[in-house]
């Protein structure tokens, strides 16, 4: 695997550790992800396009805390070496890991029977600055970045392929090449009180940031981004999924009300839609209201990879 | 997973990160270890002694580093949430981190079919102090800490069962209890030239601290420490084992001849063997010499999991 110096790298591959400086005035911000044939993606996907997913799933929890990625490590677990398999892996993930400024600087590969990958992400955040789930406040706005449900969307188009239409391939990229929103969470982060990144769906995500925080949520359904694409591929589930698909890896941000607009139009000078859904309550719970206004019973609240698998 | 708050963990367990304080004037240190089912341990192994494993052998190149733990991050995969694996997992997980100074900070919990566990840990060390594998010098004295080939002799101890007498759990405690050297590394290292923990045999890793340090080196056989244990299970096997074996997570340093000695008095005060076995050479490669000084031909330099499952 190809080691890209990057900065505070003072030894990378090739002894037991890798040794890293912290720049002064900076905390130190530490994600692991799992990736595993079967459970996450399906046997005979791309080697790229593991990579792709690994990496843009992993930083996509140090955009969420509104970190700056600085070193990946990788632990790669994997039935045989073969070649044909390793090469394209390791040249996306060194083009992959370029392009959202991470460096590879350790790892540990091994043999097992099912190929499982594991990024560990560091990232670098100015001390005290780190975004948490927790410090959400009642009449915040919820923001949320890019569109949603299309990941379930590419995912539904390799379990029951559909031909390979503009829509399509939008959708399975957007399953395959997760974008981390680095650049969003960190302009955004003097305005924001509260995110996370959209991996379980957005209802149960939410979820877990109410919990953080200690608030309730109300959800305008009809008021969720979701794209052209999935809506006039999947016309019936597109909703549906964007409300609890999962692994988007889009932003879900909690702000003041009078900052909603300035956040809306910072996201657009860097081309990303951000959407208000809702708004944060006193009433605890989380509520999603249709068109006029009523609570919508019985939603899904995402999924759990122990009770279904992907 | 219950996490222990440690030192310079600002935001632990629960968030899309982990945000943590590295101190002024210290460098991190990293490192990911993975042990699967079938490849590092035995199917039916005790969760405990699962933990215990992977710890042992995480933490220890660390300790090659002369790091001082900090903080782990576990990605967990596991066919079933059974919580008669997960429970006694996760309680010796939770002791043996708390003996080795090391704080729970993150984690990920998948599911897939075979049982594999990463685990990335963490260390610290003062500015520039890392101890790394370069660095040895023609005339250093090659020393090893406590004995080796007991965690092979524990392996086939397992492999082809044997009544449990105490040398039997005194092999097996080393194959599944790796004891990583964390203060007999800080105490020397101020003497050490270059070293490594023993995790694929001497000979192979001592190959790997040759060509990180662009010297050659002899070792005499005859002086390789040995257990009594070993020696008496298994007299056949136990020298190429005491060379070859690997995961015993000792150390090997690389130490100045004049400071061989004092080095060895202070292993001594912690009560830890510490074995002169040869030294660096300006001729390269690795020779290992019988009684009478001859270069014994043809010795195994160590096992690769893909081409040797244990």
């Amino acid at each position: 695997m190809q080691a890209r110096q990057g900065a505070g790298v003072i030894t990378g591959i090739g002894d037991d550790c890798a040794v890293l400086q912290v720049p002064a005035g900076q905390q130190l911000v530490v994600s692991i992800d799992t990736l595993v044939e079967g459970t996450h993606f399906l046997p005979d996907t791309p080697p790229a396009e593991v990579a792709n997913r690994l990496l843009g799933a992993a930083v996509s929890d140090l955009a969420a805390a509104a970190a700056t990625p600085a070193w990946l490590t990788l632990a790669l677990t994997l039935p045989e070496a073969d070649p044909h398999w390793l090469e394209p892996f390791a040249a996306a993930l060194a083009q992959r890991a370029d392009e959202l400024g991470i460096s590879l600087v350790g790892g540990d590969t091994t043999r097992g029977a099912t190929l499982t990958l594991s990024a560990q992400v560091h990232g670098l955040v100015a001390e005290g600055q780190a975004l948490l789930r927790s410090g959400a406040q009642v009449g915040d706005r919820i923001l949320v970045s890019g569109t949603l449900g299309d990941s379930r969307g590419g995912l539904e188009t390799l379990l029951q392929p559909l031909p390979l239409d503009d829509r399509v391939q939008y959708l399975q990229q957007r399953f395959y090449r997760p974008e981390p929103r680095i650049e969003l969470a960190r302009r955004l982060r003097p305005h924001v009180h509260a995110g996370l990144d959209i991996s379980d769906g957005l209802l149960a995500d939410l979820n877990h940031l109410l919990e953080a925080s200690g608030v309730g949520a109300e959800i305008e359904r009809d008021r969720v981004p979701c794209s052209d694409a999935l809506r006039q591929t999947y016309p019936q589930q597109a909703v549906d999924w964007a409300l609890s698909g999962g692994e988007d890896f889009e932003l879900c941000l909690s702000v003041a009300a009078e900052q909603a607009g300035a956040c809306i139009a910072a996201a657009q000078t860097l081309g990303i839609g951000l959407t208000e859904v809702g708004r944060m309550t006193a009433e605890r719970g989380l509520r999603v209201l249709d068109a006029e206004g009523r609570v919508i019973e019985g939603l899904a609240q995402g999924y759990d990879h122990f009770k279904e698998s992907t």
